[in-house]
């Protein structure tokens, strides 16, 4: 297929958010993310550039491969320097309840930089985190540069969107999770935290510029503050869910 | 001054390496960039849009602020919505044994990503880390993404440029730190070592896409791993040093 193709132009509106909600339909790039799409059985269909073919990982029988020039790789691509190699893939998000699963689970409140939710996805997986809550307001699992940032996380975790941060605090609590919300000046200091982190946690993690509403802050059973030892004044939002998610692995994994 | 003007255009330059290494000065966007800026003693003068006088903190009187219109504003900012007040800072890098001190200090080594290379900064600050040093090839500490993502820390907290990766973990040695590397199959594991994390240690941080060179790893006092829980190969850079600095932090203040 070349750039000019219908197919080609097609597929590039994928790059829409409409247009992928409205097919259920996204890309995935690069020999990772494809590996990890394949395992997770929702490739519809590969998109190789003939001179990547080195990149193409074993493909089961039912997965067409189809051909496409530079060029349309180019058009299809996110990435400043196009892998090659492209998945298209069905949507794989779960029910919340599905997401809300294993000893820890991770809130996204309004999380709106598509690299900090991929990257949140990754440390999840990372953790052992059983699934990602995308709540409220934020971000479209499916933009590319989430899927990208995840690193094929978003293949190997239950990721639950289109639910308001209120519902999921409700569903993370009916199925038997604490809320824990991060916040500067909170009640519990996380290094001093181990028995109650503990126990089953769902982490409610606010806006990367905003933080929590205050309203929603209040939900959680405990606020619990990073402690903070020099002069900044708080981490970046994937920085403080990789220290938060990996207190609780380690309270709950010993 | 509006964005025709000379001095403007001079200032404009600065977003490229070469003119802030000969001038040896650089900008600083924001309310709480240009406080900490001020703080520092680094500020030769203050950028500020007319509308935007709200956002000016207290300034010395032998700091001038000039006047600047929205187009030039716009011009000399390299945030998507400009804040409207600049600081023009001189540069405020310090000899890397300057940035050897405290309990812990980072080594990055062939960083790449400006907003890695600021988030890192931004961590080691609020871990308490007691100084940074970007080693080898690594991104321009004065890149204005670099200095944004690090929110204000590339101000509080000692930092040396210039220096090879070799040498910076000889110079970190000589000043009595232990050097630790993160790798995936490393002889340690990160919540198993306390023992060896209460001592001095500088963390040796590698490139976001290729690691750590072996031949660098292997000067390490030992290669530690973080533990994967989940299906995720691994962390990113920053989300790597930030459990890090704080298992390091944890360790040495209990």
């Amino acid at each position: 297929m070349s750039a000019s193709n219908a197919r080609v132009k097609q597929l590039r509106r994928l790059s829409r958010r409409s247009e992928r909600s409205e097919r259920r339909l996204f890309l995935a790039e690069g020999r990772n993310a494809v590996e990890a799409a394949l395992a997770a059985g929702v490739v519809e269909e590969l998109l190789l550039q003939p001179d990547r073919a080195h990149l193409l990982p074993d493909v089961p029988d039912d997965v067409p491969t189809t051909l496409v020039d530079e060029r349309a790789m180019k058009a299809l691509s996110d990435a400043v320097s196009p892998p090659g190699l492209l998945a298209l893939c069905r949507f794989l998000d779960v029910p919340p309840a599905q997401a809300l699963s294993g000893g820890c689970v991770v809130i996204c409140a309004q999380v709106s930089e598509p690299g900090n939710a991929g990257t949140v996805i990754r440390t999840a997986d990372a953790a052992g985190a059983g699934g990602v809550v995308l709540a409220g307001d934020s971000v479209d699992l499916y933009n590319p540069k989430t899927v990208r940032a995840s690193a094929g996380s978003v293949f190997h975790l239950p990721v639950a969107v289109g639910i308001g941060v209120e519902d999921a605090v409700a569903a993370a609590r009916a199925a038997g999770y604490q809320v824990l919300a991060t916040e500067a000046a909170g009640d519990l200091d996380l290094f001093a935290a181990d028995e109650v982190l503990a126990r089953p946690t769902a982490w409610l993690l606010g806006n990367e510029a905003h933080g929590l509403d205050p309203a929603i802050a209040a939900l959680a059973d405990h606020r619990v503050s990073i402690p903070i030892y020099g002069a900044a004044e708080s981490l970046n939002l994937s920085t403080a869910a990789a220290v938060c998610l990996y207190a609780t692995a380690r309270a709950q994994r010993g």
